[in-house]
């Protein structure tokens, strides 16, 4: 059992302009089954300095960063990880009396993930979106060792950038993509409340990956990961990524590391949600 | 059951230079026995701006306003209620939107104790304190009816003022207060963490007194209460004004009023904290 909340209970949150409940639901359960006097939960905003402001003023001790702050969050911080700074992107804040630092866990999780699956190095992939995400993911793939890669992204600016700077390709649009036995979506397509029922790739690429990897994590089963299931395709699934950054965020906040079996249970709770 | 914490949750918190946990156990605890999906939490802070930058950026519900900010917050806020216009404290915001206005609770609470304790209109009172607590209970009493007040305030300029605005007397020390029916601390004198074991007023003046009023709400039994029960004095205590007014503080946050038995339970709940 955890204390009763009150003036010495660790807060965490999260911002975004489309708030979820996975991380409230993650969090907080951990807190329970771990005996921690913690309690998180996922705001909204339209005035990102004032949360910030927040945030420093009442010692809130971690915030998760979503969509559209992990790139203007950046100049509210006093310092960032390396994790974030390769990336220019931050999708956590660890605040140390005061003082911020940004972070990136998604890019760890992404490279974790790629690692584990075992995917050769020279498996050429295809990454739709140059987001927030697709910057971390980017990194990731490259530091997992991934070399042949092609960025689809109708943003020329933004999409020409990340593949020069990871040293991958980049095409505008999806047919003009190379054969590719990994495929990345890191774009909203099957996200919920978006474009849910859409696919993010087309079924005939989808059949001929060896790994697919969905950084959508509601629904749990998008479009694209329900085609990869129905073609025996291997998967990276966004629940899988959203649950190993929130555990990386978790222990960033607490210093402390929950069991395999407690991660499995808060990811459920958190699921379920 | 409350559900689990989320974006849809509504987050209340109270600031203060010492925050205590009694309005984090009081209204979570109403939360819960309502299955009101709701959250509250104390905070300190070092920099007042910021809280109540945060405050708006987040969406924070409410937030109670302890000491040193009962005041200096005024100045931060959209609107005050007349609660808290006509004495120029603020112990309640009620956010509607970003829309900022101040209450003050403390103010109804001690009136309608003072009025149901049936104490005499012209019974003198000794005041004891001058500060932000000290100008809502000058008023609840003026308006309660009392005509027959002394202020005693080693601050000349706060207490003369308290005094002059009030239609109250004034003196210095205690020594030149007249002898009194009635005698009201809302000085720190007897809280806990502070001058605890010290006697707001001495036991002579204690003895002699009909009805003795202690804003000191921790310990609950402070040094001048457990005199009056010696004495056999009617008491208002200070977890009564923290009672009464919190539940005015739920009601303006929630729109909903929990029975006697609810508040009741919460109240000693937040009592044995």
């Amino acid at each position: 059992m955890k204390p009763a909340i009150g003036r010495d209970t660790m807060m965490c949150m999260s911002l975004s302009a489309r708030p979820g409940n996975f991380g409230s639901r993650f969090h907080n359960h951990l807190y329970e089954a771990m005996g921690i006097d913690g309690v998180y939960k996922s705001f909204s905003t339209t005035d990102l300095p004032g949360a910030v402001a927040g945030i420093r003023a009442l010692g809130i001790r971690g915030c998760a960063v979503s969509m559209p702050f992990k790139e203007a969050v950046i100049a509210l911080l006093d310092d960032l990880d390396a994790s974030a700074r390769a990336i220019d992107s931050v999708n956590t804040i660890v605040n140390d009396g005061g003082h911020l630092t940004g972070y990136n866990t998604d890019y760890g999780a992404v490279r974790t993930l790629v690692t584990r699956s075992g995917v050769a190095a020279d498996t050429p992939f295809v990454l739709r979106g140059s987001g927030g995400m697709g910057k971390a993911v980017a990194a990731a793939l490259r530091d997992a060792g991934q070399t042949q890669g092609t960025i689809v992204a109708r943003n020329a600016d933004a999409g020409r950038r990340l593949a020069e700077q990871y040293g991958f390709g980049w095409v505008a649009e999806l047919t003009d993509a190379p054969p590719a036995g990994m495929l990345v979506n890191v774009t909203p397509i099957g996200m919920r409340g978006g474009n849910e029922g859409a696919l993010a790739f087309p079924e005939a690429m989808i059949a001929q990956a060896m790994l697919v990897c969905d950084a959508v994590a509601v629904p749990v089963e998008t479009p694209l990961l329900a085609a990869a299931a129905r073609h025996g395709v291997a998967r990276i699934t966004g629940e899988q990524i959203a649950v190993l950054q929130a555990l990386e965020q978790f222990v960033l906040y607490t210093g402390q590391t929950p069991s395999d079996a407690q991660v499995a249970a808060a990811a459920a709770f958190a699921a379920a949600g």
